[in-house]
Order: C-alpha cells, then sequence, then structure tokens
C-alpha cells in the first residue's frame, strides 16, 4: 500500500500538498457518542502553525479546521471524519528559481527519482505542511485518549548543543522554542535567532512522556508499543533517530544497572521508558527523538540541477531556522495516534 | 491486528514459543521462480544460533530449518513457504523457581497484565528465540535482494563501552562478538568474559550498513524507509534506540553542516544515512541500535511475585551475556524483510 | 479497522454523509504521470447522478467533481487524490418525522444498534449518495484501466421480471434502464413508472462483463478475483448475490457440462466466467448481481419508532423506484477498483 | 499482499500444498484464557476428511491436527496458534500423465499463467485440500463464538437438481450428503452414485444458517457482513454464487413484499437474511451458495497442454462426485471467521 495511513483499528489517512488547494485527514475507528468539535481541535492546529514567534516561519496560515463529516449534534458517530484545511498564504512563485533544482537536505532528488514527476512547490507532499494534518487527526486521538486518563507531553530538551536542566512543566507553552526549563530556553532563543540571522539552522532534541497509560498496552513481536511509536516518529520529515528510556546510554551500562528492580509499590526505577518486552508497564513512557537542522538555509550550498548541471543555491523562503519548537505538536498528535490505536487493538484482543 | 505478522507486499508471520515444540514462520508474497534450499537459509540461521562461543548462551539449538511449503524442485512457486524449527535443548525445569516471579528487565510482569496468562518457560512468545524464524523468513528476502543487487550487513559498533576505531570488514564474522574491529573486539569478548563470570551482562551498538539500495525506494508520509526500519529495530527485543545518519549528533550541529551537498558525481556527504524525505537515495543506508544489556543475569535482583510480595531474584539459566554478536543476524533478517518489501511495493506502484 | 477502506495495494477511502457538508473519496496507490482531469471523472458521475429520468430519483444533484490533491499540471504526482462532492439539494426536515422510526428495509435499526447513535438525515452513511465517491475512485481506476486495455461494462438485465433477450452493447447508455435490449427497456420503464405511482418500488438483475483482462489476475486462495469482486458487489447496498459464469445454474448441471474445454485457439466455452481457481483465464469475466426493490416506498409500512411502539410508515421523499439504472455505473466503478488492485498486486507479486 | 490470510483482528493464515509435506495454519488474534485442545478441532477435520461416504473420494487422510504452538496447560495465551495437518495418502504419480496439460475446470492454466510455474501434483496450492486448513482454524474460531451464543449451522439444500422440501436439522449430520430432508438426501445419493459410476460429477446448493448473533455486527460501506460473507465463501474453490435472505428472487420482488416490517416482538420477516445495510439486525443470518460441480471426471475431455497441442484427457485420480457434503463444514468454518472477526471489530470499534 501506498503509505498515507497509518493505524490499524484507529487510524488516519492524510492528502494534499504544500501549495494546492487543501491537506485534509481522514480519521477512521472513531469511538461513536464522543463530544468532540472544532474549537477543541484548533487549540492543537494553533500550536502548530507557523508565524508564531521570531524562531519559526513567517508564512501566515490560519490553519482553520473544518470537520467535514463523522459528527452529528456535536458528538462522533463512529463514521469517518474528515478534516480539512484549506491553504491560504501559498506563495509558488518563490520556489520558482529552484523547479529545476535539488535542495540539499530535501527530498527533492528522491522523489523525482520515485515517481518521474514532482511538484515543486513548496515540496508537495513532502512538505513540513502535511503534518497539520497530522496534528488534526492526533487531536481527535487526544480527545478519546482524556476518556481513559492518558496525557501526551512533548517538549524541547536541547536546541543547538544547549540543553535544558530542569524540568519545569509549566514553562513549556510559555516560551518560545517549548523547552522545559526556561532559563535554557532564552539561551536557545538567542542562539536560534543569531543562526537565522547568519542564514543557518540548527537542530535539536525533543522528548515526550506519557502518563496514565494502563499497563498491558502494546502487540508483542512485531508490532510492540516502542516499535510502533519509533514508526511515528521517523514518519515525521525532520527526525532522524529515537531512544526510549535510558536509550544509548544502556549500551555502556550493565544489566544490574538497567534492569528496573521491583517492590510492593511496584517498580523502583523507570530505565525502560514504561515499556518491557513491548508492552507498557504503567509507568510513565519517555523518549526522545534527534531533529535534524531545518534543510532550507540562505546560506549558499552546491546542489545539482535535473541535468546534473553543477550550482550554487540558497533557498531563500519562508522557513523555520529550528523546527523543534513547532515538531512538538506533531510528536503529541503521533503519540496520541498511537495509543489509542493500541487501546482499540486491546479491546479486538480481549472483545 | 494481533502484531506476529511484519510487511505488506512481502511479509512474515511467526509462531511458536521458546519451550514449546517448535517455532516458525511463513513468508507469503515471494516472488516465483526463485532458486532456494535449506542450506542458504541453514546458513543464517548458524550465524545466529546460540552456543557458538564464551560470549554466548550455551543452551544448544541446532537450529535446523525445514522448508514445508511453497518449494517445487528447488524453486520457489509465489505460494507461502513455512519454515520450520523444532525446539530440543528445552529445560523448563530451569524456570520453575521463577514461575510466579517477575524477572526484571524481562516481559514477565507486562505479558501477565496484557493477557492474564502467562506462558513461564523461557519466556514464551517474548523469548529472543522467537528472533530465530526472523532470520529464516529474513533468509529468503535475502535471496530475493541478492537478484537485485542488495547487501545488507551488521556488525558490532560498540560493547560494554569499548568502541571500534576501525573498518574491516573481512574482520567480522571471524571474531566471537562481530566487531568491524579486530583489536576492539579482543577487549570486548575480555570484557564480556569478565561480567559474565561476575554474574551480570552489558550492552552495545550494532550498526547496520546497506549497499546497492536502488534510489526511490520507501513510501513517503507514514512509510517512510526510515520509519519501517526503525519499526522493524525497535521490535527486536532489546533494542532501546536507532539513529540513521549523522542520527542524534544531528541535534547539535547546523544546517550548513549536516546538509548533503551534490556536484556531478552525486552527493558529497552522507550525514542523511541514504534516506530523505523517507526515500532511498541510492547511497548506503547506515544505522545504529542501542543495545540494553541482557536483562538474565545471575546477580541477586529485588522484585515480587504474582501475588505483590517481596523477594530477590537470581536468573540462573543460560544466557548471553551480551546478546550484540547474536543480535547482528537478527537486524540483518528484519532489514532484508523492510527492503524486499519495500521493493514490491514500488513495483505496485508503477505497475 | 472500520471499513471505509477498499482495495490493497490500489485503494479508496469514503467519507461523507448524504445530508452533510460534502461527500467525498481519497485515492492511494495511483500510478504517477498519467494524464487525469475533473472532466474525465465527471462523466462517471453524470452517469450515477439522479434526476436523470422518469424512473430515478428527483432529487438534484450535479455531483461536481472537485481534485484537491494528487494532480500537478494534469497528471497524477503518485500521492493521494482527494475528490470533493459537495452536497446541495439537501432537504433534512423531509426526514424529521422518520426521525425516531426504524423505516423497513432501511438501516434505521441496525445502525442504531452498531452505534448507539445515529445521523437520521438521508440514512447518513448508508445512504445509496456514499456510491457516488465510490464512482469518482472508480473513475481513476478506470483511466488507468483504460491503458492495459481493460474495458468494464454493466447493465441492467431484468427489471420487474421482465428479462432481456438480445444484448445491444449501443442501447445501453440510450435507454433510462440501461437495459441491454431496447424493447425490453420500455416493457422495463413501463413498469416501473406504474409501480412508482403505486407507490411501490421493484429489484432486478445486473450484468458485468469485463473484457480485455491479462490471464493470471487474482491472488489464490483467500483473495480469489470473484472473491474480491464478490466483497466489492455485496458492499452495494440494495445487492443481495452475485453469480459468476453460469452461477446458480451450475448447482443442477454435470461436471461434463459445465467444465470449459479448450483447444488450440484456447477455451471453448466461459462457463465458468473467465475465473478459474480464483485467477483470470483472459476470457471476458462475467457476473451477475441481484438487486432487491428499493426499500423506500411511500405505501403504508408496519414498523415501530425507538421507543418499541407500533407505527405505520410512509417513506415520503425522492427516491428511486428501481435502482437498476443508477447501480450500473457503481458496479462499474467497484470492478474497475477491484482489478486496478489486482493489477497493481501482480506487479509486487512478480516485482 | 499475497492472499493466504483472511481477516482483520481475528485471522488466519494458510500455507501447505496437496502433496507436499504438510499443510497448516496460524490462527492470529485468539482471545487469551480459552479452553482449547485438539480434540474439539480434530471433531471439525473429521466432518470435512475425504474417505466418510461412498458419495466422497476414497482418499485415506486421517487429517489429524496438531497443535504446534499458542496454548498453555489446555488454554489459549493470546499468542498465535499454528495447527499443523501432515500429509499422508499422497500419489504424486497419479499426476504424471497430466503434468503437463490443463484439465478443464481446474486451475492449472491460470496458475501456470500467474506464477511461470505450477506444483502440479494435485492442484498444488489450488487443492481443495487447502481447505482442511481453513477448517482447522475455523473450529478456534466456533470455540469462541460458542462463548457468544452463536451457532453456525449448514447443510445441502439442493444437489443434481434434487431439492430438499422439509427442513429436519437432526437428519443434516446422519446422511451422507448432509441434506436437511432425509428424503431427498436418499435420492441425492443415489444420483450422486449413479454419476460417480458414468464418471460425470454434480453440483448443488448449500446454505447456512447463523443463530444468537447480536445486533449491529459488520461494519458499513466495504466491510458490510455480507459482503465479508460473499468474500468468504467465494473464496472456497467449486462456489459460483451466493445469495443473502430471498437473494436472486428479491430481483422479481416488489418492495411492498420484500421489506421487512417490524412490530413490538421485532421483525415480522426475514427477506433480509438478517443483515440490513450491512449489519446484522439479531435475526437468523441466512444466506446460500451455488456449488458447481466437480471438475474432475473420467469421461474424456477436450483440452491443450502447455506446448498448445491438443487432447484429450481423463481426470483418473480420487475424487469426490459431488463435493456438496464436504463443503458444508468449510462453510461453517469461513462463517466462524467471519463472525468472530467481526465481533473483534466491533469491541475494537466501541473501546
Amino acid at each position: 500500500m501506498a503509505g498515507n495511513t497509518f493505524g490499524d483499528s484507529f487510524k488516519i489517512t492524510t492528502f494534499g500538498e504544500s501549495h494546492g488547494a487543501a491537506i485534509g485527514v481522514i480519521v477512521d475507528g472513531v469511538t461513536p457518542g464522543v463530544d468532540m468539535d472544532e474549537e477543541y481541535i484548533q487549540l492543537q492546529m494553533d500550536r502548530r502553525k507557523p508565524g508564531q514567534s521570531s524562531v519559526t516561519t513567517p508564512r501566515k496560515e490560519n490553519d482553520l479546521v473544518h470537520i467535514v463529516s463523522g459528527i452529528y449534534e456535536g458528538r462522533t458517530t463512529g463514521t469517518p471524519l474528515c478534516l480539512m484545511l484549506y491553504n491560504q498564504d501559498m506563495k509558488p512563485e518563490a520556489y520558482r528559481d529552484i523547479q529545476h533544482s535539488f535542495r540539499p537536505g530535501h527530498a527533492d532528488f528522491t522523489y523525482l527519482q520515485k515517481y518521474g514527476i514532482r511538484d515543486h512547490r513548496g515540496s508537495g507532499r513532502a512538505s513540513g505542511r502535511e503534518t497539520a494534518a497530522r496534528v488534526a487527526g492526533g487531536a481527535v486521538a487526544r480527545k478519546l485518549l482524556e476518556r481513559r486518563g492518558v496525557q501526551v507531553l512533548a517538549y524541547t530538551k536541547e536546541i543547538g548543543g544547549i540543553a535544558c536542566r530542569t524540568f519545569d512543566e509549566e514553562a513549556i507553552e510559555h516560551n518560545a522554542v517549548r523547552a522545559c526549563d526556561p532559563s535554557a530556553a532564552a539561551q536557545m532563543i538567542r542562539k536560534v535567532e543569531q543562526l537565522a540571522a547568519a542564514g543557518d539552522s540548527c537542530g535539536g532534541i525533543v522528548e515526550c512522556r506519557i502518563r496514565g497509560v494502563a499497563p498491558g498496552l502494546g502487540e508483542p513481536v512485531f508490532d510492540k508499543l516502542d516499535a510502533e511509536l519509533a514508526k511515528a516518529m521517523l514518519s515525521i520529515g525532520a527526525v532522524k533517530g529515537i531512544e526510549f528510556g535510558s536509550g544509548f546510554a544502556a549500551a555502556s551500562m550493565l544489566g544490574s544497572e538497567n534492569n528496573d528492580g521491583m517492590d510492593a509499590a511496584g517498580f523502583v526505577s523507570n530505565h525502560s521508558g514504561g515499556i518491557l518486552g513491548g508492552i507498557s508497564t504503567g509507568q510513565d513512557i519517555v523518549f526522545r527523538i534527534a531533529v535534524k537542522p531545518t534543510s532550507s538555509i540562505s546560506l549558499p550550498q552546491r546542489t545539482v540541477n535535473v541535468h546534473g548541471d553543477e550550482q550554487q543555491i540558497r533557498t531563500i523562503g519562508r522557513h523555520d531556522p529550528c523546527i523543534c519548537p513547532r515538531i512538538v505538536p506533531v510528536v503529541e498528535a503521533m503519540a496520541c495516534l498511537v495509543l489509542e490505536d493500541q487501546y482499540k487493538r486491546q479491546a479486538a484482543m480481549r472483545g
């Protein structure tokens, strides 16, 4: 199959190009009878939308979500939701110069290799804009998870080598980089602004913490909970790695250090990141993702055009010098989709 | 669905418990008319089987593969292959003491939470033994990939904090830890032997390099090539993280450093790990996985039994003090499965 | 999964309710680089749309199709097509009286049992209007099949007990019931008009003939070509049966009569309907479906309301007294979807 | 995908050829903690096995089922069951003469067209023997359905033009053709014996009645309960048609006749066959299938060999002159698989 669908018992299908008429998402497998409205979904859209601060792209998209189907008198009916986001601030002419060139770090070359045809306007389907549809679909999953007492929270842990040293949950939505440490956040913002001014970009690390998950979620063998989350996260454009619990640090730990013992009150540590054998333990699920520096920079770079001619390229457009703050709601959305799907798969197994 | 199947157009389904009669795999979507025999598959089984050296478990399983179906006169017929591996050296009595206890780092607790019933003998389905079936299925994929000129190679990069400093491909299969640096390998082996003697275990890092992949493989959006590989790798029991190309290091790099420029001869670097926008570039695909220290150790650990009573536990059994060398063929098998599937999905898209 | 998606390597997902803002379809797995435009798709929409003649519902829906995504400069890009059909002539007030009643022959009772909530306006998702989205998606498949030389043709074979006696292909689109025999068509139309005037309805038989299919299509065992076509056809609301080739008549034939012999020129007969062992023979694929009389009739009927109170009901609305002529393009659309999917699965198997 | 898997949340994958070492089935998605043993499954195997009477093939297969995995201490564990059936009475030499010929009515020609290679021994995977694996998997579903109060019953309704006139449920398993009318059964047996003696074969009609199904089962739109049952039944080799409730007779009925009214006690008739809008009403589900005459007959028939040379062929082997009695348990097995899957999908939707 063609890979525009995610999930099994609860699933989304996204469609639409960055500079087409609209992007959107179909959400299928929704529990019937649940309150759902555009306002709730819009809250998540607003967290992802561009133009929020000095460290995000100035492209203006209100990203107003429209519910086309699946809701009757304010409640889900069990039939598919179609959520539409009409594109507004399109500037396809900004892409004219690079129509026949391969931008370094972008999917320009690989899409052309795959399809033999390419919608060059704003990367078409490979655009980060596609993730707006995921956030809309993820908001539906989030609503369903709220009823289960599950809370999904992501935040920036590190940007440009500057790491958070404290965890201040309240601060996250009150700084432009969504860092969990307000003083590190201030440093990060300065760094990103400097890089933006210099025409460059930087990467970072985003952490996700999921609370309230019942033990027993996740399928053994191939569809382990961590395997599904890994797929979900690596399906986000700029993500180059993921680790759960002690993660890569576990590679240099001893078994006696890394194992999580138990006492009468439960687990005494959480090196596993809340998942053992691919199944949730009931502890917090914790993972971190590596976010690469934004590929679009205005510094000159070496590349070739479709004819193989060498050239210099500058990606003059409207881009985020660091994508971490805007990737946070996308990470949460994808995590919500994985979890709601696993809850439904669990219900099928037991049902 | 229940999660014992992996792949879409080319797929495997594994079954069987560690201490049941047999484990096995169904391989479906096999190209017809391809030479295939037990000897070819056995080569891969022998690389994974236990008892190979001082650093692996002394459990003796010849892991002889039996082709039950799908082959006629030495060639694939396009119908499903069933490959069986009968269990031999089972010692269920070794698990009697821990029948009602939760071993730290194991899936004992989570399986019981999920299913309300648990086959405690050797972890049942959560056993590393299940991966033997994957290696058998992966060997079929490997054979199909050979015809496409694709070569999948994994090796130990680091164990217990000791990292390889050179890349000597010839050395990999000639040292007990499958490291790509023979002198580091010697140190690793000493370290693992010392830890084993002390009743402890350690983790490591395994790298995988895939050569000869055509550009254009991988589905955009959710089923990106890196997303599928991430799911495949995180579905292996001891794996706690994955990174592609520059990976977590990209988090502290600049866009101008991390972007891979192009000249008339192609890409001038490979920070992307051979994948852009989820689609292969035609360069080597490179990723690394974090392997946690083996959970089964004979040092005493704190845990509880199914009644919640606190107790000390020692996992006396036959276990690998470091699983890296035996995880190498499993990593290759899973990578082969992902790639053959993507080639077939590509054919469907264009067909 | 929730059942709004059809197909495997080539697939559609439909969404939207009869009296919501719009209905639509996502088409995924489309071959890239193929000419595609709204005019081509509209041709099929116009064949299904209501209000075409005296024997169809007077509801006025222009069913103008809008391509939202997946097309660039008049060609498919390999990314999902979203096709939207905005609802226009909605009269939800017509359904107010029956809001709490179960119309005989309709899904009112079963939807409420399933979901515990029901969008009563025009049957919501259970409406025949949902099939407009299928016709849109099927038109995309039809375009791809044209390149393969495949032609899918359906027509009315019998209505209200009046059967066609000749096969005049040219006549099909030139009579209001889409019958393959113009003189039978005239009788059928009279009969349907009489029944409509009497507040009643009738059923019929629709036949489908598919020419130009390559031999070898269809998967063995469960996803046989006839099994997939049967599922496709029975998924259309009013269809109560299907038969291939000699069909139910085969039940009283001898093996020596029913078997299709071969000579040097190929098969000498086609009792099999072009499918042997679930795989196409290369002959015409022929099947017939049983279409039940339209459930909505204005004659009084016995029913109950949601509280279990007995009542009489008359379905005063805008309905087709016989759905055969409008089911013809839906049958063709579903057949196109099955075939294009099978071609792509074939490509994957061989690829 | 390759089509050897059936079901979604509850599913089976079959493998193995008629004259290979074994055939078998993997059953995945099984509810954990349910009593299950070989004896229970064997009961169903014995109903399908060859050599039961004068009207079935004399091939001797005890069809002893072996549970390889998924059961622990007599109960299901939630992990996949592997059920193996070793082939015993193979006579591949019986097929030597027809190795290069296409038997009329068989899949010989189409398999070769599809795969370019063919296991001619007993039709390989296209053999009716594959259905033994379905019966084994279906028995697991049957056990789960018993807990839900669902009973699936199939029986012969007509053979060789001789139809049952009464419905005597007790008689079904006590006559060699599994007809529901003992006096018709006696006539049917005589007719089949005569045809067998003459080297010919005949078809028939099998009806299935499912009791105790909860209302609300079945997915709207594409995965309607009747659509899934239709696919299931048409995936059985000799089946050429299916009809639900009034079926093809509905084509000549009026809406006022065919609609099922309701009163305070529920539906007053069941022309729908227990399914409205693709969802169960809670009434009995009733459908009939058309079974073609067995293709293997010993009368001479015209055919060609793989080189296109015309020849006469006589299928001298061990075949059923009428397959109806042995198709009955296969129909039940497939119906059980569909229903258990739908129950689990229902649980996921609500869960």
